[in-house]
């Protein structure tokens, strides 16, 4: 009874989902579904992206998700970007629904890419789709290696893992190359950056893999 | 509608965490429910407390939360505590009838204090009472800051706060004080301390707080 439940919450889901690609499409915005475990960096790391698009003349929107609290749209506003906030109300995810109503108090002035940084939790934002064409994955190092094991569907249905913080990587003990090994074992065509929101270091590698998503 | 089932769900939950609270009276066991985001070091307080409390010739048991994988359960039967190992299968928290079932596998072995170490997520398993006595929570520095305004119910629940990975401060730009102010504001009884599992640093405090609640 339960699953059942569930599945038709899923499907629900999907189907908003599915017009808001469609709306993403009409558009013309290259989305990413931007996740991880809370205090990965997601915000840093949009704060370096955006700049660095902007940079290459690409214009960013982003939609916030948190339970409460606005700091993360506060922090993003700042760069002059458009952005709306979802607080979920105690929700631990964003789903289809949230971001259509978001979507429609977005002015977008010529965005090309909409960010959409879901809440922090590693488990549920993976199990939905909201309509957007990428889910990237932020891990910082000082999560530990074992982080894929345990949170596999994460690490499998994302594209793109983003692996932040490295500037902490001489404090640790963290074994760098087992991590990804392990992540690559749960999803082999996973792409995936060291990066440093603090130093800037491997951001424009990343930044410039995202450029070959937009027109 | 919706609520509606939430609501039956939690309170079908605790009714069972209520009959978990009598079983764990009668065997005279003091619980706590371990709660933490991924990667925050809840095995590893596990690890230190453990065997700070074995000195004291207090015995411990464990059931350990994960989605999926044994990793936890095997770094605390290295230390030959009782412990099992409930796989959520993709569920984000821990419930009174997860507990209840593994409670039965659990051979006691005299011990006095229960730790139920939940899946790594700092929303979810704030929401399931399943009988503790006291929920704890882990806190990585790392995280940042802004964690009690984003997440308030498990700043709200806990009765302990654990402030982790101290032994990383000078690399980071955490305003410690700002964080303990403002969980403070939100959970103004929330008794916190500083530790770092690397150093040892503030574990002997927390084990002899802990040590008051054990007969």
């Amino acid at each position: 009874m339960k699953i059942k439940i569930v599945r038709s919450i899923l499907e629900a889901n999907d189907r908003i989902a599915e017009e808001n690609r469609l709306l993403f499409k009409e558009k013309g915005l290259f989305v990413v579904n931007l996740m991880s475990g809370p205090g990965a960096g997601k915000t840093s790391v949009l704060v370096e992206t955006i700049k660095r698009l902007k940079e290459k003349g690409v214009q960013s929107a982003v939609i916030e998700g948190d339970i409460e609290g606005t700091e993360d749209a506060d922090r993003i506003s700042a760069l002059e970007v458009p952005v709306v906030q979802i607080n979920t109300g105690g929700a631990c995810h964003l789903d289809a629904n949230m971001v259509r109503q978001a979507v429609q108090d977005l002015e977008l002035n010529g965005a090309k890419i909409l960010f959409i940084e879901n809440v922090g939790n590693l488990v549920c934002p993976a199990e939905f789709y909201v309509g957007e064409d990428m889910k990237v994955m932020v891990l910082s190092v000082t999560e530990g290696e074992d982080k894929p094991t345990k949170y596999p569907l994460m690490f499998r249905e994302s594209k793109t893992l983003l692996i932040n913080k490295i500037d902490l990587l001489p404090y640790l003990d963290l074994d760098l190359e087992k991590l990804k090994n392990t992540a690559s074992k749960i999803n082999p065509s996973l792409k995936m950056f060291d990066i440093s929101c603090k130093t800037g270091k491997g951001i424009d590698k990343w930044v410039d893999y995202l450029l070959e998503f937009i027109n």
